[in-house]
């Protein structure tokens, strides 16, 4: 099971982080830009081709510190079809680089759509008998707002070809109060009903360290709420938005990890892509400072858990 | 205000449905995927160019009787990076045939990356000083389980670029009522609640016909909630999937409308794609047979709904 092999790669580097691939162009070195733009000109396939080349510079410095990587689809869909390509290549890359892929795509849909995103993000299309991946990710976010019948043909997957996928249960954004909070007639909140979904849906994707292959997203600016569902779910791997430039510490998101250190992976985007500027270097060295920013928030929420132990 | 052009259009053509593009490769004539795969083998490439080619054939046929499709994104994400150029090759054209275009992307997000999005979908994207357009639909799907902050960015551009979107209310599958149909505390239900957001975010960007460049999503299947929310939401346009192959029908969709005949768009993709199965024709006569269909199915709802008036 996905979350197995994201759990032994966290064990092994010691690292329970993920760090989100985020690229907005302005985050790209000038030196990175000024290529691209002069061969491909100020288009979409020029941004995409600087969002990559940027994209394998931070991999390279962060593969072996880093155990996985989430790239954000919405990314390289603002740069149309020539950023969903350098989407499929830097998915490609990391994996070719041992990490871990989450795709952030919130994805959701009626059952036999979600079939068709299924086989995008964790599976393989059917073509006149051949079968490639589309995007050949090893896990994908999803949204369950239309119930079960979306999230079974992902768990299908999770178990036939070894994926993993990460519910929304209560997002980091300061807006995820006006419905996630609400409390159903019983006491129920919408974020609580969402999380014991995963605990189901889960039931049928077990996995060796005790978290099944559907795991939840909790922000990371919801101590209070993390903590809490994560007394609720015990089966549940949580990816953990929200540290870093969202505000989020690692006080609070220590309540995510259970006793040894499992049960969770915190993502921090925009504060290690951009760590050049809080370390007052050069834009040009933006790889080196990310590494080095991976590196402190590690020790930083290590410190915080302590010894990560299957 | 988007809605106010696809209104007039409807009014124009005295249709109001849209025609869903979802195509699976089986959906498409063996004398296209032949050609297709003969060019580039059987790759996604080869893919991507013959549900092209199956789509201009669909969107030739139905200009002029269809105001609007509905491209569904999984069923070009699955072809990957090339299915993703087909789909905008595909909105492309049927823009250029004057078509309203409803990218069925459900996407969602937190704010920062719904600013990506919205710019993916329904604006422009900055490089360099250029302003492409990455896919440039004219409407795109949401869902707000995230609340507000994942809604604005898309409201920003509705007012800005004659955009809109349709939110996620009550959806058409078995299983939207596992979560859509709790009540809350107080008695109101998800689906109740969502809708009355979207009241509330439309207030920002009124129409001229009364309806706001924010709409729902209410199935088709669900002609109770459908009629209870067309009473809830005066100004909220509704997009209805769910019409025939999942099992609606005309007297299914009559309460989404108005006393007018407006209110309301109704999509149907598969009916329309494979009518050529239900008429006993060749698939490679799919387009005609399309074409007969959304016939059938405008002069079917029109005779339950009369005569469209602005």
């Amino acid at each position: 099971m996905a979350f197995d092999r994201l759990i032994e790669a966290i064990a092994k580097l010691q690292n329970p982080t993920v760090a989100g691939l985020d690229p907005k162009l302005e985050y790209v070195p000038a030196s990175i830009r000024e290529k691209a733009s002069a061969r491909y000109g100020n288009t979409l396939e020029g941004a995409a081709a600087a969002i990559l080349e940027f994209n394998r510079g931070i991999i390279d410095a962060l593969a072996g510190v880093v155990p996985a990587v989430k790239p954000q689809c919405a990314y390289y869909e603002m740069y149309g079809w020539q950023g969903m390509k350098a989407l499929a290549e830097t998915i490609s890359y990391a994996k070719a680089k041992g990490m871990f892929v989450i795709a952030d795509g919130k994805r959701n849909d009626i059952g036999s759509t979600m079939q068709a995103y299924a086989a995008a993000w964790l599976g393989t299309t059917d073509v006149g008998g051949e079968t490639p991946e589309a995007f050949g990710a090893d896990a994908l976010t999803v949204n369950g707002y239309l119930g079960a019948d979306g999230i079974l043909p992902l768990t299908e997957l999770c178990k036939s070809r070894d994926r993993g996928i990460f519910v929304l249960a209560k997002t980091s954004n300061p807006s995820s109060d006006e419905l996630q909070n609400q409390s159903f007639e019983g006491g129920e909140t919408l974020y609580e009903a969402m999380g014991r979904f995963c605990e189901e849906w889960g039931a049928a994707v077990p996995g060796k360290y005790g978290y099944s292959g559907v795991g939840a997203v909790v922000g990371a600016t919801w101590p209070a709420q993390l903590q809490e569902l994560r007394g609720m779910l015990p089966h549940t791997f949580f990816l953990v938005p929200g540290y870093g430039a969202q505000g989020g510490g690692a006080d609070d998101v220590a309540p995510a990890f259970d006793k040894n250190g499992l049960g969770a992976v915190i993502n921090a985007s925009r504060s290690i892509l951009c760590a050049w500027k809080k370390q007052g270097a050069s834009q040009e060295d933006y790889a080196a400072c990310a590494r080095r920013e991976a590196e402190r928030m590690r020790d930083e929420i290590l410190k915080r858990v302590g010894e990560i132990r299957l």
